[in-house]
């Protein structure tokens, strides 16, 4: 496969699509995320192991991973809320888990009713899980570090804490930890500060991605402080579908859509081909409907000119 | 004065306003204006002085320098497009000048009928006006490269035509010159470079700001990108006015309390408070009735816990 510089990775169909009222069908989901393939998207969150009474919306998870498994090439991702999840994700063949793991433990407590202590528990138990499979079924364990740049309820959270934290997950097992702006909080110079600690404590390898969400306007310009460091992979949704909107056109997540044309108008490649990810927005559009998509580039286009590398 | 690290010039009464069908009454754009002021805003571009028949919206601009003139420490600033605005300009006192010279010579033929030989005499004949001036009246005189990183018409420009227009506008006799993204094109690496490229032409004394747009949802990437370097200016508009909307939410120019919010969360300085600015905006929405008021940070709120620098 072509060689790429910044993997954006597709969180939408779990992102997005559990933050909605509407049920996506699972064959739109399938069809989605085929087209999402087809434009050249190398990785997706398909989807998360969670109660189905809790998240109906997400309750057709392993036949979305069983569809998503017969792309080539695409690397299968979903969350993970615990172990049970984790066993389900094994199960389904999921090549990627990722836990969420809150930094601020008010939030973690209301959130998932764990403490830190009992999430790192719970992440060692995941780990040895994965460790017992036998090695063509292990999926690839990311612990992702939610509201790392701050928290609605406690405010602005210790970095120290985000970094300790980072140690204990890849102490308990986890291979890789990423960073979550849950709360939208982040900026750019935080965000260059921030993954430089991390990566002093356990090693740039062991932190390649972060989520950014778009809330106060933000997102890019993290995004592009995080790749201007040597971040190599951006969770985006595409038509930024999920997370929290507040006002007409933010959305919690960074839009896929202007991601892509940010990384690839500065010459860096995702793989992605532009017309390929609209006929993906096309197809989500038709599939939510009275869902609002956002995006600025798809709406006004690219440049005259404007070549994806 | 305290001590300010970026100069965001507040572009709204101008960029802004032009763009409205609407005509906002004298009196209101004077106390929009008090208030960017009184929230600490340094620099607003208030008008432009073109024939009332052209723009109707600006037909007040001598009224609205003379009223923002009495505001200590702010800089007024005001467009022209050519000889007879910058005799206006000089007349009505205004601290600065500015006039657009497009990379784009299609461009320019068609917005103004004027190709760059004759809009590089215009310029020689402003700076003779303004030297002929008693010193306390002689306003800072800038030219703005517009559609410095691609055109709607012509596609990509050619960086070497920027340099060289910058060259030819500083020997013209411009006291500085500023980049335009008048269509929305830059990318974070092509507004490094070429700003680079220009300090190396003329000097970094002679290039000190940046005016960018949103319309592909890359302009605080882009400013970013500019501060990053060196750049100490940024033009804004509050609540986006202006500018080509295409998308919901898409405003033509970066909005001011986003981009308050970056430089601000940064650690940087500005100057401005943002309860100040969230005044402002308000008189402005409510002297806009019917007019979308764009903007991320204002909907979302500060996080909890910020501090203003």
């Amino acid at each position: 496969m072509e060689q790429i510089d910044i993997l954006v990775s597709e969180v939408g169909p779990r992102d997005g699509l559990q933050s909605l009222q509407q049920i996506m069908p699972t064959a739109a989901k399938c069809e989605w995320i085929s087209l999402l393939a087809a434009a050249g998207v190398r990785e997706v969150e398909v989807g998360s192991f969670v109660p189905a009474s809790v998240l109906p919306q997400m309750a057709d998870t392993a036949e979305v991973v069983a569809h998503a498994k017969t792309i080539p090439g695409l690397d299968v991702a979903v969350l993970v809320p615990n172990l049970r999840g984790a066993e389900n994700a094994v199960k389904a063949g999921a090549d990627k888990i990722s836990i969420p793991l809150s930094v601020s433990e008010t939030h973690s407590l209301k959130n998932v009713r764990r403490s830190h202590t009992q999430m790192l528990e719970e992440i060692h138990s995941i780990a040895e899980l994965i460790a017992a499979q036998p090695a063509e079924r292990r999926p690839y364990f990311e612990v992702g570090l939610s509201t790392a740049f701050g928290c609605t309820l406690e405010g602005p959270v210790s970095e120290e804490l985000v970094v300790r934290l980072a140690v204990l997950a890849i102490e308990a097992g986890a291979a890789e930890v990423g960073l979550s702006d849950t709360t939208g909080y982040a900026n750019p110079a935080q965000v260059r500060r921030l993954v430089k600690k991390v990566w002093d404590a356990v090693g740039r390898e062991r932190l390649n991605g972060v989520h950014l969400h778009n809330t106060r306007g933000q997102g890019l310009a993290n995004a592009l402080a995080a790749m201007d460091i040597g971040i190599t992979t951006v969770d985006a949704s595409m038509g930024g579908i999920g997370g929290c909107p507040f006002a007409p056109g933010a959305s919690g997540n960074i839009v896929t859509e202007d991601l892509v044309f940010l990384v690839e108008a500065m010459g860096l490649r995702t793989g992605i081909d532009f017309d390929g990810l609209l006929r993906a927005r096309n197809y989500l559009a038709g599939a939510l409907p009275g869902v609002e998509i956002f995006g600025f580039t798809p709406e006004a286009g690219l440049p005259r000119g404007f070549q994806n590398t």
